[in-house]
């Protein structure tokens, strides 16, 4: 059950985004499981793709499409990851590009692929290309709830944002859809999220925006630390609107509306982590720079037995404790850690703090969002958030009987 | 249940070692929770531990101790860690030092406190004292068995083992005990060793030997890769079989030895992690040194998807491919790589095996015993092994209920 997220019942369109959500039938039964994003002529559009050595055959292929080519289409299919294929898999990929170039028109390097699904079970080509003609004739601009729904695998709940901006040269909005349980693989948990905008932004600009963004939404959440190989997150501007950021205001604020969508999609996928239960900022402050903060607030999150007593709404500030100390940060001043629960503070000095009661514990672990914040003291003045969820029965249910 | 592994019946006395093993109330009711260990004067001992930079109060002590005096006692408590305690808890491992210090008639300083248990409550140094002289006077060479039972936790086995080796100088035995259900930090898991042997030995030598047979055997362990803060591990060298390690010959054969304690032991505490279903060797080859093929084989036994995976019996290759590829090994060729679970392969050239069946992995992931092989392939002739076990729903429970 997702912690406090539900799904949205409106999106707004944007303005030279069509899409279409078709049932190939590549796994599930009555259900869309194929989306086709189309994307106006003359749009900008930026990637970011997993950090695994081994990405999947479809990462492979937008990438290299991505570096020769304007992108018109995405095709992204749900129930089979295409990855672990080997030189058969990157033929699917290929063919499957091929396939919608030819029903659509176009050069086949501006088709992007993604998959997301079972790994090692080579892509039924067949059906997708069967189902192509029918996606390219339903394509339309209000279709990002389907499209949302076409994506999900081991997601209980849909997942949706959208903003309207009001910038000097008038009014953009900024849609996107993201799916995902956790950042966990290589199954049916890949994350994906495509953001599309109708305002317009030159490729180099929109693609600085997009590693910003994703560094403080789409790469500060765990659920269980291991990577996917199909990992992508896409930003599309269309231009539509007519609308660019004239000002350094309009920049600014700009930006700062499509962080507020990377994260509430971020977060969204934290929220349906599988088995989630609680959601759970950990901001560690203090820090030297920010990749050691980052590092410390990753330690606590990844922590099984943080992450188990959290489950348990067992305020053990001892885990968290010997997470940050075993977190590997040169020279730690121990006796300057500071920690709190919420506004609860539970450590001072480096040991239990001397006002502490464990009622006063309970009653933060027991919510069903907790902030755990850590002062490293001493150090410096870098901070880093990282959005993670408990670790249930249910985790280990989904994980183990997946496949069986 | 513990995983292919049953409590001894005998362990070999040691010359120069009296242990005494009683109840002091500390945290358990109708067992024994305190041990005292005492050395012959002239022994050795060298010890190892943790490297969390929130060590517990007796760590603190003891390497202050180690430093500056001989060991003669050794005095461990199960049931409460003395962790996360500032000053008080310092104080109070200094005192439980003084006061069997002042029971045996030696300096403090040749005192070494070691502590497991619940983290954050103070030391019972008084019921502790109270203890003692019960302890002193029941001090006996026969008494590792009870020795063995008195420092376990959440342990549902003892862990011992022993050996006799014939040297060019007659016969010497080593026998060891330790506790722990996983390198699980920071409550009841904590792991202790303490391993003896009747050969002379000079301390430089004998801390040498015990980083060699640490580095393959208690630091190539994982349950949950939390490191607790009060680890330790500790070899005694009596001398009083009067044989020495007189030639090449026999400091190899006497190594051996010591490093198949060293290994039975730290497999048993793996057998017996917290929720084990399987025991499973995670075994890298192929790397440029050991440094990547061990950070390889612990990602693979870290991965929560993996360790679930194991837990169903579910072949699941993929998972154990995408471990690898975000191991971040730089320059890898995922082309390269090669996986076998036992005997069979699955993975080739980075995809999956041609020849391999699902049911071939489901008959090796069935068994209680599970040998994953990776070989990284063109890098190197390096190889390293971690012993790890699965992640199951009672991982959850224990870890979830404990302490509630």
């Amino acid at each position: 059950m997702a912690v406090g997220l539900t799904e949205p019942t409106q999106l707004w369109s944007v303005a030279g985004v069509r899409l279409a959500a078709v049932a190939a039938g590549i796994r599930y039964r009555d259900r869309a499981d194929l989306l086709l994003i189309e994307l106006a002529e003359g749009s900008s559009c930026a990637a970011v793709f997993t950090q695994n050595a081994f990405c999947a055959a479809p990462v492979q292929v937008a990438k290299q499409h991505l570096r020769v080519a304007s992108p018109r289409y995405l095709l992204i299919n749900a129930g089979n990851a295409n990855a672990g294929t080997g030189e058969p898999g990157l033929a699917a990929a290929i063919a499957s590009c091929h396939a919608l170039a030819s029903v659509a028109g176009v050069e086949p390097q501006s088709v992007l692929p993604f998959s997301t699904g079972v790994i090692g079970e080579l892509l039924p080509v067949d059906r997708i290309a069967a189902a192509l003609p029918a996606a390219h004739a339903a394509l339309a601009e209000d279709q990002w709830l389907a499209a949302m729904r076409a994506i999900m695998t081991t997601d209980t709940v849909g997942k949706g944002f959208s903003e309207r901006v009001v910038l000097s040269g008038g009014e953009v909005c900024i849609t996107g859809i993201a799916k995902g349980s956790g950042m966990i693989c290589p199954n049916m948990a890949t994350m994906l999220a495509y953001i599309a905008t109708d305002a317009q932004i030159a490729p180099q600009s929109l693609k600085a925006m997009l590693e910003r963004c994703n560094a403080q939404s789409f790469n500060a959440i765990s659920v269980d630390g291991d990577t996917s190989t199909n990992d992508a997150c896409v930003l599309m501007a269309t231009g539509r609107s007519g609308v660019t950021l004239q000002t350094p205001e309009d920049a600014v604020r700009f930006e700062a509306a499509m962080q507020r969508v990377c994260l509430a999609l971020a977060q969204a996928i934290v929220r349906d982590g599988e088995g989630a239960n609680k959601f759970v900022t950990v901001q560690v402050e203090g820090g030297r720079d920010e990749a050691e903060a980052r590092q410390v607030a990753y330690t606590i999150a990844h922590s099984p037995l943080v992450k188990t007593a959290l489950f348990a709404s067992d305020p053990n500030w001892g885990r968290i404790l010997a997470a940050v100390g075993r977190a590997g940060l040169v020279d730690l001043d121990v006796d300057q850690v500071a920690i709190w629960l919420d506004e609860v503070q539970i450590v001072a000095d480096g040991g239990r703090a001397p006002a502490y009661t464990e009622a006063q514990g309970a009653a933060v672990m027991a919510q069903d969002e907790i902030l755990i914040r850590v002062l490293l003291g001493g150090r410096g003045t870098a901070k880093a958030s990282i959005y993670t969820c408990d670790f249930s029965y249910d985790y280990v249910r989904i994980n183990a009987e997946y496949r069986s």
